[in-house]
């Protein structure tokens, strides 16, 4: 559990009834702003966040440290916070601050670890929305969703019809298809088959490392597109390659750099969790037998659908399914599809083909 | 190390002198035959494999066993063995006969493991061009290679100029790139970071079973598509969906059985050399710095090049540059650019596209 200086924090007044039927009392929702409220979020904007990022999207004077999104948040950046007051949530499931797996369960005194409750993306839409709640925020002007933030901002529009009247969907999806749930499912194996997981009770000094490392740089695969790779690292070799069977090109110590940033930094048990909760997510399940799930959301006033044709984790033809859909109940839809190399990862880094998309759409509905 | 019943095998009668300075004694080449040959070499075709098949390609009198690529050759198949004599080769370093690391190092009396020499492809090619001239083969009309077996082809045409008159590539590729070679170091990873593995000194009894597993299914992940999952699978739960964090929907029981079906038949350490050695295939190895590498080529009559435009491991662009390659240098080229959804392993499946391309391009150089 890994608390950040700028880390706001509610503990939610009422119990949270979960998607699946059970009951967690006491939930923490923890969450960062930048920018100043106006009206009665007339001006705030809701970001959701993808598996792995705390709420630190980006830097404040509470926190100078540079966000997991800093080049599109911030005075004069395309999520202007000389206009836009912006909260973003620690998903719950997460172990940057909000309730989780690895938390402390009110009832034992213990951590939860796998007697958490199946998680779902609709109940960190909950815990969010109680939030807002608490904060007085009953409607806000939109939402923003990245990768599972994008299903968790689906979720809460189901979920809480009118509370905001804008969407902002990136790489994103309408559920998990089968090669995402696939590799999701060798992440999670990874890590439960690592001798030291010992079945979710792993000592957090002696976690396993080994299966996080592994699930990391599947991860990375999965993220980033094969023709980045060409162009960043081709076939070099690394300086002093291995000469067994370890790390010899550059490609592979890129890999070793990444899992080393992410290991250490994020509960294994939080991982699976949310992991999985992302496979489970299906805007079928918001509606009966033949209905069209979407229907409910035509309270919206636009939305904006943005994806990059180099993604193989949540592909070109889940964006288009994402936008025929909004616009099949009448939402008028800005689409998108990018060139980037940068696959699933570009929100996170093609700021130049990103920036100027985010920053028209909101400009767009400003006021509308 | 695994024998099977039409098995044919060479002890090599000089010691081989491998791709990268060391020296193989007593190579033992195994292979499996199939039609008649006639004149010298005239109607041979030599098959190399990818990397997990044996020789096994087809059932035969002495072993009616259903062989792997058995839809291709026989009579009357694409591969037609009432008109050609086939050969193909179990790949050096592998574990179905041919000398591998789980072989008897004959200096020590003891399994090679970890210290059999580094493999290359080039390797590969040689111990089975070495077999070929001892069963007095100094020509045969035809070399066939999918996926690493196209490389091993490549490396036997770059090598042994003069030797075969026509080449047909399948879903294989001039070079690793680097997008596969991160896929095979993590498949790499499992199985060494498996405890059970004990650096390359497990009993054959207790190999490294996590690990393989893990690798199995990556390896799945990248030799189908997305495409072809979401037409079997989508996101249908199975029957007894794992309560827990273990198989829930349909492609997660998909992947178990394919686990299931190739732990224990594949060696640990020559999985892993072998997937090595591909990674360090590169055709420019063939030539000096500035020179085209193809160019020793010109030799050859014909050459087709078929790939799947749903490949990620051996993706198109790699068919087209192979296939330009060759005809730059002066090749008369069939390009076949396949639309199956089946991925790098639509050469093993989907006969019904590949039967067609490999017959016609036989049929045209039969005779010629």
């Amino acid at each position: 559990m890994t608390e950040l200086p700028a880390t706001k924090s509610i503990v939610l007044p009422h119990p949270l009834r979960t998607w699946c039927g059970d009951t967690l009392e006491g939930v923490q929702q923890v969450y960062e702003t930048w920018g100043q409220p106006r009206g009665n979020g007339d001006n705030t904007l809701v970001i959701f966040t993808g598996l792995s990022p705390s709420a630190h999207a980006a830097s404040s004077a509470a926190d100078p440290e540079e966000g997991w999104w800093e080049a599109m948040i911030g005075p004069g950046r395309p999520i202007d916070t000389d206009h836009w007051h912006v909260i973003c949530f620690n998903s719950l499931g997460s172990c940057f601050g909000s309730t989780g797996p690895g938390s402390v369960n009110p009832a034992t005194g213990q951590p939860w670890r796998l007697d958490f409750p199946e998680l779902r993306v609709e109940d960190i839409a909950a815990a969010a929305h109680a939030a807002l709640m608490e904060m007085g925020l009953e409607r806000v002007h939109g939402v923003i969703g990245p990768s599972m933030g994008g299903m968790t901002a689906l979720a809460f529009l189901l979920r809480y019809p009118g509370v905001a009247r804008h969407f902002l969907s990136i790489s994103s999806a309408l559920r998990a298809l089968p090669f995402a749930i696939a590799i999701r499912s060798l992440q999670r194996e990874a890590i439960r088959s690592d001798p030291a997981w010992q079945g979710g009770n792993y000592h957090p000094e002696q976690p396993p490392v080994t299966g996080m490392r592994l699930a990391r740089k599947l991860g990375m695969i999965s993220y980033r597109s094969a023709g980045e790779w060409v162009e960043r690292f081709g076939r070099r070799m690394m300086a002093e390659p291995d000469p067994g069977f370890g790390p010899r090109f550059e490609i592979e110590s890129y890999l070793e750099a990444q899992a080393d940033r992410f290991v250490g930094g994020f509960d294994p048990n939080c991982y699976i969790y949310l992991s999985r909760a992302m496979d489970l997510f299906d805007v079928d399940e918001h509606a009966g037998e033949g209905q069209d799930a979407l229907g409910v959301l035509d309270y919206l006033g636009s939305a904006a659908v943005v994806g990059v044709d180099s993604d193989i984790l949540f592909p070109a033809q889940q964006q288009r399914a994402l936008a025929e859909g909004l616009e099949r109940v009448g939402i008028p839809v800005s689409y998108s599809e990018l060139a980037s190399i940068q696959g699933h990862d570009a929100f996170l880094v093609d700021h130049d083909r990103f920036g100027p998309v985010i920053a028209d759409y909101l400009e767009k509905i400003r006021g509308a």
